[in-house]
């Protein structure tokens, strides 16, 4: 069959490469640098020609810029004769963004499927999408990947007794109930609401945390204001421990001391985005998606189904 | 006839507002910013709903910031039923990028065209492409404007005697023949060539620069390398004063120091970029092109050609 080749751009250079060591190959000869004026400059420095290429590169910040790398290097592999584009992308930028939740807003989300299928991607891997509807928006395969597993597995390594799981939002419930069943315990919502305009929200739980640990989960944590705040809430209502969990840890602006201030005991995330040296406080716990995400490439290639691997 | 609206994005708000003013419209109300973690935002604050919108927008740097602002504002017009949206790139990012010089490079020139075809723009008008062939990236109209006529009516009123207008190099031959058919002068060409792998470049001058006053003109200047030591080249050769002028401003880098240090008498250009504060040296002249934009975005409305600008 044809080849199989990995390479990586600037995102996220070490998870590419545990990722290559799991399939077994070297990563791609290639360098993503920059000219004088910030234009991205891209060699590729050996043939692909016939090959099946995977890229791997996260749309993490600065998402622009690799949002940019990644387009540029799909329409190289392509003139360059690739056989197969597979974008593997652990973390998809823009992907709130995947509505009008007002009038004359982008649906960038889209935006960005439209513009990789431009480039010439002729798959795409992700990991916990935004919201699962993104998959949609793409014409060629998509292949959607869970994190929940993998949270899970650590959670059930540490043996917690009596735990209960808790979203941090309505928005997170289908989320919460997939790690529920996997370490077989109850759920409860944080249910935030506005009695009237400009009064503070209230922050009232949807079942029973008193004397339990909690564990709370989202996709994304970004400035981390609402994990926090949950977090407080649930100590305030007699949870006797607070964990929080996320597939993808974006931690912008003031996260990671917001983190460090809160109830949050341990916060466990994956490596869909890579975190700098400087916010790696004791807390925070990270997890590889390398094993699961270099399962699926072989899985991909070797043309079997990858939906085994969420059992 | 449909409404005329002009939005404008962060790459040169100065020169959209005159723009704007040429045109005798407000620009539209919008707010392009960022969200914490760095994705672009943006609120158009008014409807455009079956209006002919005009988008100012240069890829300058940093180029892929300002060109996903692009994509991402034409997303957000096309949702919101622009009858049309057109788009003014004075300086066209990644131009340079425009072809396949060594093995397995990306043609990034290309790949902007088709992410703007994508993202929804209906027509494109830009000034100066580094190589006309790039209007044939296009599969919309565009209209190609030209910044010699601007840049030959200042050196015009200088009423400078016995002059001779240099090309830096053998392809900028056809931009220098346009300069001087308008100031009705001779040319002459630096004729680069290295002798043997690995050693100095020889600058010889092809035509007589010999007591004469030397106008270089080029479309971009990024580093000024190739123009200053050009400037040099011409000085040794017995020129006596030397001007230099370009379409776009880069200036990234060591430019602003070359030219300060360098036998550059003035160096006339555009405000096809926006040009930071710190590098506005007194040698530096800056010419509009709001005018000539102005005019055509009116042509273009009232649906008359455009060509008849560059008389
Ligand atoms: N990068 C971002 N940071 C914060 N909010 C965003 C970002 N991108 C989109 N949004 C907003 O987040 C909302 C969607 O989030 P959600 O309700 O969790 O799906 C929308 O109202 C978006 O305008
Ligand atoms: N932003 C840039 N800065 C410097 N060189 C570039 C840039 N983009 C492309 N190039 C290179 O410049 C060459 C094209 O320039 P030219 O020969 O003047 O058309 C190609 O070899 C490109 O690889």
């Amino acid at each position: 069959d044809s080849d199989l080749k990995i390479f990586t751009l600037n995102s996220n250079v070490a998870l590419a490469q545990e990722i290559a060591d799991v399939v077994g190959v070297d990563l791609g000869k290639s360098s993503v640098t920059r000219f004088s004026d910030g234009e991205i400059q891209i060699n590729i420095e050996e043939s692909i020609r016939g090959c099946d290429v995977y890229v791997i590169q996260s749309t993490s910040g600065p998402v622009n810029e690799h949002l940019m790398e990644l387009l540029i290097m799909i329409d190289a592999l392509k003139r360059a004769s690739a056989k197969t584009i597979n974008i593997v992308m652990p973390y998809y930028g823009y992907a709130r963004q995947d509505r009008k939740a007002r009038a004359r807003e982008p649906i960038t989300a889209k935006l960005v499927a439209n513009l990789l299928e431009t480039a010439g991607s002729t798959r795409v891997i992700n990991l916990d999408l935004h919201a699962p509807q993104i998959q949609g928006f793409f014409d060629i395969p998509i292949d959607h990947l869970m994190g929940v597993p993998i949270l899970g597995d650590y959670f059930q390594k540490k043996n917690l007794k009596d735990i209960v799981i808790v979203s941090p939002d309505h928005g997170g419930v289908t989320r919460a109930r997939k790690l529920a069943d996997k370490l077989k315990a109850p759920i409860a919502i944080i249910d935030k609401r506005r009695p009237k305009p400009n009064v503070v929200e209230v922050m009232n739980i949807v079942g029973n945390v008193e004397g339990k640990t909690a564990i709370l989960i989202d996709d994304i944590i970004d400035t981390a204001g609402t994990i926090t705040l949950a977090a407080n809430a649930l100590v305030e209502n007699g949870a006797l421990e607070v964990y929080a969990c996320c597939t993808h840890p974006v931690l912008s602006g003031p996260a990671i001391e917001r983190i460090q201030n809160s109830k949050i005991k341990e916060l466990v995330v994956t490596n869909s985005i890579a975190i700098s040296e400087d916010k790696k406080i004791d807390k925070l716990i990270e997890l590889s998606v390398a094993p699961l995400i270099g399962e699926a490439i072989i899985r991909v290639h070797e043309k079997q189904s990858v939906s085994t691997l969420f059992d």
